[in-house]
């Protein structure tokens, strides 16, 4: 029998001579459990052992991975070295990572900033006791961003970071949009503005607010017969969401939304500006122009997978976060291969 | 009796109630060196114990750190629980990190790419005999963009990347012209090709040649008297040097070389185009624009020096790289502060 966090060592077409598969789980599959099959399959080490279902599995159409219920998840302790949850932070993963750390390595894309302290105290107290090993909040933002605004504060400690999103498609605000009486259909993008981006960079005072940041592009299709006046005021005055943004509101067919905006862009810029001493400036940038927001995020999931797996082998057990992890282990090459061939 | 690796916990200002101060020497007083010293004296946890000399102490001019000779060294085993090396790779590090390694955690910028993996097997023989930690080839290039490359290979493996280096001043080019009969003095600009950049950047087919991603500027300052035309031609024809690239030479006056040029600026960055599925493409970016190159290269070294205190404290004594450092370590901030404030 093979043992949980083993790997054993096989030997085919993929993996090539001697390579260690890791064994992948995916727990959840929508276009984020979508995008960690796709990131799997671009990987030299890691297969995808199933995807696991609340749906009816028979009906799941994946790139080929078997499809399971989740309800027969713990029949594969012995055949999963990490567990991918696929969930959205609203509704899923609050519970499912504490629940899947009492059987297996697991990674999670918990994004809702504030309750990450709690979320990872509880996913800690089921993988302390389950002696596996957890990742939190791995991806782009929280994720990549988030190192970098740890790396940047720690190698230029004097100084200011700005983050700005996009451009790209929201959810929230899509669905926001959505819920008006008379939309049909919504998709909202945000953009940094470009004057205030290269202000940052240049080290110029400027002022930083939502409006100075991003500015807002919505994309409208109204219910026949619908006021478009009343449903434009009551986008770009809506509360927390447009208020406080210049936003743009056009209509457009169902056809045309279709056609021009149904892909999931998105990305983002972290920038540092801070001096190393009196009057000698240091400007640090970190940017991501995604074409797919899922596919990313399940890719950097995929590679914070293989750094679990190293880290479970490494006998760490607990729950910890990508800025617990050394860079090395999100690569399938050895210390050696990155000593000489990237450093 | 204080031990080594320990750091005993004080209270002053700068450390403040309980901060456990982290005691560093400097070997080395060049601009590195003197980075080094501005770069603890910007950090909350850190204080410089003493620079370590081979020229007469007495004519050391430091910030304030004391100056001793480096024959004194070995006295200091109980007084200094990071030791940062801050030496040339062509002549210094070769020898010193392995010695220094056998007294000291220890932290250097070895950057001779080839001689890498060489370097690596004798500081590590040398740390894992003593029980200390080093870490070899921080700062910048090696260092961060080493880690960029590692980590856009991993979150895109489809992909290919590409490092651009400048604005900045080569020194090896800067020497290599001062050592032309009638040069004397020179300054050597590397400048990389904006549209060679943004067509990398853009995904468009673009052929990398020495020419089409770098330029060099030339400031030259000519002895009385002598050819220019001659000097001219000498620098723009240098083999390995500048023939493969486009390089102007400008002649100026050795004041307005002091008044223009005497900086060290530089940087560069490092750009991942690829695909996470068949025609969705992503864009990674890390770039620098350093104010000055040794100020910046010793800022690093010193997060690098925090991160090596780190794991001597967790007893994993040998060589490592940045490849193998949670970067979380870098942050005078403890893990919880992390997880609520940066992630």
């Amino acid at each position: 029998m093979v043992t949980v966090g083993t790997g054993p060592t096989v030997r085919n077409n993929k993996g090539g001579k001697g390579v260690t598969m890791i064994r992948v789980g995916i727990n959840g599959y929508g276009n984020l459990g979508r995008g960690v099959e796709r990131a799997v399959a671009a990987t030299r080490d890691m297969r995808v052992v199933a995807v696991f279902t609340r749906r009816d599995p028979d009906t799941l159409a994946t790139d080929g991975a078997p499809a399971v219920s989740v309800s027969s998840m713990g029949d594969y302790a012995d055949q999963i070295d990490v567990m991918i949850n696929c969930g959205g932070s609203a509704t899923d993963l609050g519970a499912q990572s504490p629940l899947v750390a009492s059987l297996f390595t697991v990674v999670d894309s918990f994004d809702t900033h504030a309750a990450i302290p709690e979320h990872f105290a509880r996913v800690d107290a089921a993988a302390t006791e389950a002696g596996t090993t957890a990742i939190i909040s791995s991806g782009w933002d929280p994720g990549l961003f988030s190192l970098m605004r740890v790396l940047f504060d720690s190698v230029l400690p004097a100084g200011s970071t700005t983050t700005f999103w996009g451009p790209g498609i929201s959810q929230g605000h899509s669905d926001a949009v959505r819920r008006i009486e008379g939309v049909a259909d919504a998709k909202q993008y945000t953009l940094p503005i470009p004057a205030t981006v290269e202000a940052i960079r240049a080290g110029d005072k400027v002022e930083l607010t939502p409006r100075t940041m991003h500015r807002r592009d919505v994309y409208v299709v109204a219910e026949e017969g619908a006021d478009l006046d009343r449903i434009r005021t009551q986008i770009v005055t809506m509360e927390n969401y447009f208020d406080a943004y210049d936003t743009e509101v056009t209509f457009v067919t169902a056809e045309e939304l279709e056609r021009d905006h149904s892909g999931m862009p998105h990305g983002g810029q972290v920038l540092r500006r801070g001096d190393t001493s009196a009057g000698t400036a240091s400007t640090l940038t970190f940017g991501l122009e995604l074409g797919s927001n899922p596919e990313f995020t399940g890719s950097v999931l995929v590679a914070t997978a293989r750094a679990a797996y190293r880290r479970a082998k490494r006998g760490l057990t607990g729950a910890a976060t990508i800025f617990d992890l050394p860079l090395g282990d999100f690569s399938p090459a050895s210390p050696q291969e990155l000593r000489s061939a990237y450093l």
